[in-house]
Parts: C-alpha cells; sequence; structure tokens
C-alpha cells in the first residue's frame, strides 16, 4: 500500500470529520449563509496568492525531474487567482483590504516554513494534502450543488476532471518520494500530513465562524492607516 | 523618535490590551488556576525549543555585525530551556508528548517562515517584538507575584535586569536595521511588529483557555502511535 | 540617474573586459574551435537547469507585484532549455553525464545562496545583472555570425528583440528596488552587481580554457560509479 | 562499514592527493613562503566568518537532538575568529580590505546554498567532510612544524586532541543521518562529500597560487570605493 493510501486510512476519522463540515455541507445543500461564502472567498484569495512564493520554494529544493510539476503549478495558480477575481467582480465582493485571520495567516505560514525550512519530500507532503483535500472537499459541494449557481465555477475547478488527474499526479509524486524515504523521514511526513489536514479543519471553521485573531475583539489602527501615514509624514 | 517607540505608540491600545490579558492578571493576582499555568508551560517549552531554529535562521541572514549577538541569544536560549524543565520537575509537569496547540504551532511557523523567507531587519522585528512583549508581560506578573512561588524563576528569567539590557540592546539594533531601511521595507517591519502582538495575545489566550485546534474536538490516532506501528511492522 | 546606468558607468572597464573575451570574439569571426563551443553548451546547458530553482527562491520571496515576472521567467527558462537540447542533438553534443566545472558549479550556487540567504532586492540584482550580461554578449557575436550558422539560435535567443524587452523590464524592476532601498542595502547591490560580472567573465573564461578543478588532473571515482556501486550491492 | 568510512575509502586518491598538497608540504617543511600563508590567514578568516551564517542556517534545520552541537559549534567558531585576529597582530597581517578570490567565495556560496536549500543530512556531510579535511591536513603540517612556530597556534586549533574530538563526534553523526537515510538522498550525500574535498583541494591550490578571478588580471574599482563615493554624495 502507498503512502498516500496508508495515511489517509491512518486518518480517517480526521478526513471524515472534515468532509463534513457545515460550511462544505451547507454550501452542498444551497442553505450557506452568502455573506459566510463572501468571507471565505476573500480569505481564500489571500492563501492562494501566497501558494504562489510557497511553489517557488519548492521549485527552488525539487530534484530535476520534478521541477517541471511545480513550473506547470505555478501557472495554474495564476490562471486560479484570476477565476478569484472574476467571481469576485461577478459577486460585487472586494478583494483589496483583507486582513487575514489568524488561521489563514498561520495556515500560510505553515507553508511557507514548511517549503524553505524542511526537506523537499516534507514540503510536498503539505502540498499533495492541501490539493486533496480541497479536492475531496469541494467534491461534496459538488454533490448538491448546480452548476448554474454563482458558486459553481469554483466547484468545477477543483472536483473538476482536471484538478483530479493533478492530484493524481502529484499523489504519484508523493508516493514515491516517501517509497524512497528513510523511516525517519517517513515519520516526519506522517506528522505533517496530520498537521495539513488539521489546517484545512481549522480553516472551514474560521471561514464558517468568521474568527478573526483569537482575544481581540475589534480592530486597532492598522498598518494600512500607518502607512499612509508615513506617505503624509514624507518619513 | 526611533521606530520601536513610534510603533508602541502606534499599538499603544492593543499592546495595553495584552498586558491586561486574565492570564497575566490572574497570575499576578495569585488566582490563575496551576492547570492553566502548567498548559502553558508545556505549550510555552515547545515555542522556545522552536526559537532555537528561529535564531539559527535570523543568524544565517545576519550582517557580520550583528553575528555575535545571535550566537548569544542561542547560549540563552540553551539556559532557557534548562530552566523549563527544572521548573516542570519541580512542579510534577510532564514536558514530553505534547502536541502543539494551533496557536502555538501557528506562531512558530511564523518565526521561521519570516526568518527564511523575509529579509534580516524583518526577521529581526518579529524576534525584538515578542521579546519585549514576554518582557513586559511579566512584569505585571512581577507586580503581584512572590519571590518564594514556585512560578517566580520564569517572572524572574523575564521580568528581571539581565533580560531587560538584552531587550534594551534588541531595541538599539531595531531601530538601527529600521532607520537604515528605506520606506517600503519600513512599512513591512510595521505589519510584522503589530502581527507579532497580535500572536502574542492570541498565545496568552490559547493557554488561558487550553484551546487546542479549531474545529476538532477529540484527538483522533497521533503521529505517536503511528511511529510506534512504523517500528512494530519494522517499516 | 538609475541604478543600473550608475553601476555600469562604474564598472566600465570589467564589462568592456566581459565583452571582449576571446570567446565572444572568436565566435564572433568564425573562428572558435567547435569543441570549445560544445564544452561551453554542455556547461551552460547544467547552468540553466539550475537557473530554475533560483528563479523558484526569488518567487518565494518576491512582492505581490513582482511575482508574475518570475512565473514568466519560469516558463522562458523551460523553453531555453528546450533550446540546448534541440541544439545538442543538432551538433551531436552529448548533456548527459556531464560534470560541472567549479566555476560553473560556484555560479550556481552564488545564485541559490543569494536567492535564499539575503533579501529581495539582492537576490534580483544578480537575476538581473546575469541577463543584461548575457544579453549584451551575444550581441558581439550577432555582429559577425550569419543568421544559418548552427550556433545562431543561440545569439537569437539572448540577443533578439524578445530577450532585449526581457532585460529593459528587468532593469526597470532593478531601478526602482534599488531608488526604494537604504543606503546600506544599496552599497550591498552594488557589491553583488560587481561579483556577478566577475562571475561571467569567470564563466567565459572556464569556457575557452576548459578548465575543470583547481589542483585536480585527472577524474578520480566519480559519484556516477559509486551510485551503479551501491545499486549493485542493494545498499 | 559507516558512510563516512565507505565515503573516505571510495575518494582515497582523492583525499590523498589533497594531503600532499605543495601548501600543507611545505608548511609542515618550513620551506612555505610567508607571504603565502599570508595570502590563506587573510582568505581563511573570511571563510571562517562565513561558517558562522553556515553554522546558523544548519542550526535553523536541524532535528531536535542534533541542535545544541551547532550551538557549541558557533561558540567555537567565534573562539577560532579570535585566533585569526590575535595571530594576524602578531604577525603583522592585515584583515579587513580583503576581498575573497573566486575559489573563496564559492566555497562558501557552496556551504551557504547546500545549507540552505538542501536537507539536513546533505548540509551536515559538508560540514563533516570540510572539518575532517582540516583536521587531517593541518596534522600534516603538525608532522614537521615546530611548537614554538608563530604559525602554531593555528596546527594546535585543527590538528589537537579537542578538534580531534569534535570530529569524532561530527563523524559519529554523519553515521547515523546516512544510516537512516533512503538510497537516493545518501547518493546525493555521497555527491556531496566529493564536492567538498574538490573544494578542499581548490582552496589550497588558491591560496598556494595566489590566484584570484578567473580572466580578470587587475582589479578596477571596488565597492568599498563605491561606497566611500556614495557617502562621499550623500546618497
Amino acid at each position: 500500500m502507498g503512502f498516500c493510501r496508508r495515511q489517509l486510512d491512518r486518518l480517517q476519522p480526521l478526513w471524515q470529520h472534515m468532509l463534513e463540515h457545515p460550511f462544505l455541507v451547507e454550501a452542498r445543500d444551497g442553505t450557506l449563509d452568502e455573506t459566510v461564502f463572501a468571507s471565505w472567498l476573500r480569505q481564500d484569495y489571500l492563501f492562494v496568492r501566497a501558494a504562489l512564493p510557497f511553489q517557488g520554494a519548492l521549485l527552488a529544493r525539487a530534484p530535476v525531474r520534478e521541477r517541471d510539476a511545480h513550473a506547470v503549478a505555478i501557472h495554474a495558480l495564476q490562471e486560479e487567482l484570476e477565476l478569484f477575481r472574476e467571481r469576485a467582480r461577478a459577486l460585487g465582493i472586494e478583494l483589496e483590504d483583507v486582513r487575514p485571520s489568524l488561521v489563514n495567516h498561520a495556515y500560510v505560514q505553515f507553508l511557507l516554513a514548511t517549503a524553505h525550512g524542511r526537506s523537499y519530500p516534507e514540503g510536498h507532503t503539505v502540498l499533495y494534502v492541501a490539493e486533496k483535500a480541497y479536492h475531496e472537499s469541494w467534491k461534496v459541494v459538488r454533490e448538491g450543488l448546480d452548476a448554474s449557481h454563482p458558486w459553481w465555477p469554483f466547484v468545477e475547478n477543483w472536483s473538476g476532471e482536471a484538478f483530479a488527474a493533478f492530484v493524481r499526479d502529484l499523489e504519484a509524486r508523493q508516493d514515491r518520494l516517501a517509497g524512497g524515504a528513510g523511516s525517519a523521514l517517513r515519520t516526519e511526513m506522517a506528522e505533517l500530513f496530520e498537521t495539513t489536514v488539521r489546517y484545512e479543519i481549522a480553516f472551514w471553521e474560521m471561514a464558517y465562524s468568521a474568527s478573526g485573531w483569537p482575544g481581540i475583539v475589534r480592530d486597532w489602527t492598522t498598518v494600512e492607516e500607518e502607512a499612509e501615514e508615513i506617505d503624509a509624514e514624507g518619513r
């Protein structure tokens, strides 16, 4: 049995918990609040934008034969960002001046810190799990959402055949990387697999509950105001 | 006015909010639950342990004249970890097999991603703010806690004169780095300043409320069990 | 005057020295030995292949508005590698099992170490200078080489209008980055500018003199043999 | 047989070639030109200074149980730098305003690029080989040089018992890291082992022949002058 299958079996209850998250279930059933969806869209746009440097950091460490895959993924991310901008316009959602929530910020830091500071097979693990999770999560929504719904382009983007093929390719690479890894490294990869699922759940939870930063109720002076101030003073 | 003073002024309400966190106030007044303190100690041990690679990543990018300061800080962190282990033994607190909470994990990723992926002055900003925040936070506790209290060694460690001098030195370096930075970089540093304060507040909040991972109530199979399984199977 | 113009003025004698290198002059005049050209091609293929992780490392640290440029450059590098493979086939040159010379290996390490360990504007400096140098170097060859010559596709690739526009774009970015930098950072960028020119000259010199590794006359057991040995022993 | 022993056997002719380098043999026999030694000392001071960020980058990626070793090594490097400064004063050698030769610059970039961009076991390989090579190289000099000779403190520093124990410890760690590695990683480690020996030989060769930058005979305007110019103009 390959590494991915084995981990998905081991973490099955956690994975299932993710797929049953109210955000996905309500999106599927057409009962999800539009403002909740908008809040997800605004946060996820920031996340996907940060996936570009993550892919760059992976490419910087990828063995020769894995490099083209990252070059392709970088191109795909640019198209995905365009999808966000197009949908935001269609839905009247503002994408600028959004502060990432703690969970969003944290997940991005996790991607970057892993890609920069850990070995390539470890970084690839986080990439694979994040993409696999998104593929299966949006397949849940696909079960109920109509193709004419304004959210459909996202559903199609992540649950469609092109993305399915992309995830299968990642899975084959992931299994090969794990197959060539020593046991200590494979244990690290198993831990990162689980941590990534935990972040995926936390992300849906954050979007659903519109949570920002723990312990902070209102927003004090923001850095944007500060920046303007600096400009104004010519500092 | 130096960069640090200016930022502390700008973020004064947020900073004050941090210093009034129930964890600190109750620790000062002797009303903090011991299990809450133990939970903080277990999480913070993991955090301080992760500060060692953070210092390494900063040293890797430090200009020549800043390097010795990081070498000294690395030595100080080793002593701080020994303090944690000594106190844990004295208080009967188990330090092994602790899973970092999301906020703890996230804060560590933020340190590492910043040190690895951003410029040295940006990484130094996060270092300075985290140390300054800890210094002032534990000064709050010092106002009320008795020197004979078993938690006192932590209070003394972060609010004492040696640490105060360390923080003053960091502040002078930080002001010099910001003084030499262009305006775009200085705006990034101001943003990282604020983000670090937000993580500090989130950390106290996490310790106080014993929060783990959003959306996950119980713990499924953990990676430690998996590791044993792998050993058992000789994989 | 912009940063690039200023540096090119300052380093004019060194830059001119590069453009008058015998490799370029003889390639232009049709007197360059074919085996010397083949040796350059084999080494440069390895270098361009390593430029892909370099671009990844830059993308990983690029501000939002610089990211698309790196995504485009990554795509261009893939096409450039295809050009090398096509020309190698046409000229009967073997591209596999080539050990990088010290200068080639060193230049690649310089790219990677700068992108990983220094700030983005510093990494971008090395990128700009390397591309600018190649553009102008191959313009020297263009002055004399006939468009029907089998080496022409390389000449066209780096001295043609598409590449000229790419270099102009890099130069505008470089000037903007330097314009926003503080004086300490700008001094570092000036130093990296010069170091990159020195590596460019060393690279032509290495190709022209077919130099390998200083102090090593013949090649002892290579890692490829070792790898086969490991396979054979099942280690 | 452990990884290190196996590689040292495989690369025995190359290793022996290094140990018979004229620099070492003449230093042992008391026939090495003093200006050659001074040139080595000035270049190696720069190299050791750059070893500090290298150790930082390794610490940033080290598993928990390897971290203390790097903290110790960082402290040892600071003492080694003090030895260079003390000897330079005693011998009347100027340490400032030295431009690294290409080989020196390149070797440093190799250390940094490997530590930043490759996995921890790969970075550790370069560290081990560099230290092992220095230990054995200076043992050659020890065979002939008198303990009263002004160069002796360097001989003692690298060929003495304390350094021998340090190298044995590194070797045990290296063997353990290789033992836990998969075969692809182990092949990479074997290749880095050889490359490091090649850089060691190139370094002795550079010091012995006082080589600077290939293809560059005299030094044009240097960055130091430029920096002064910038100051003078108030830019």
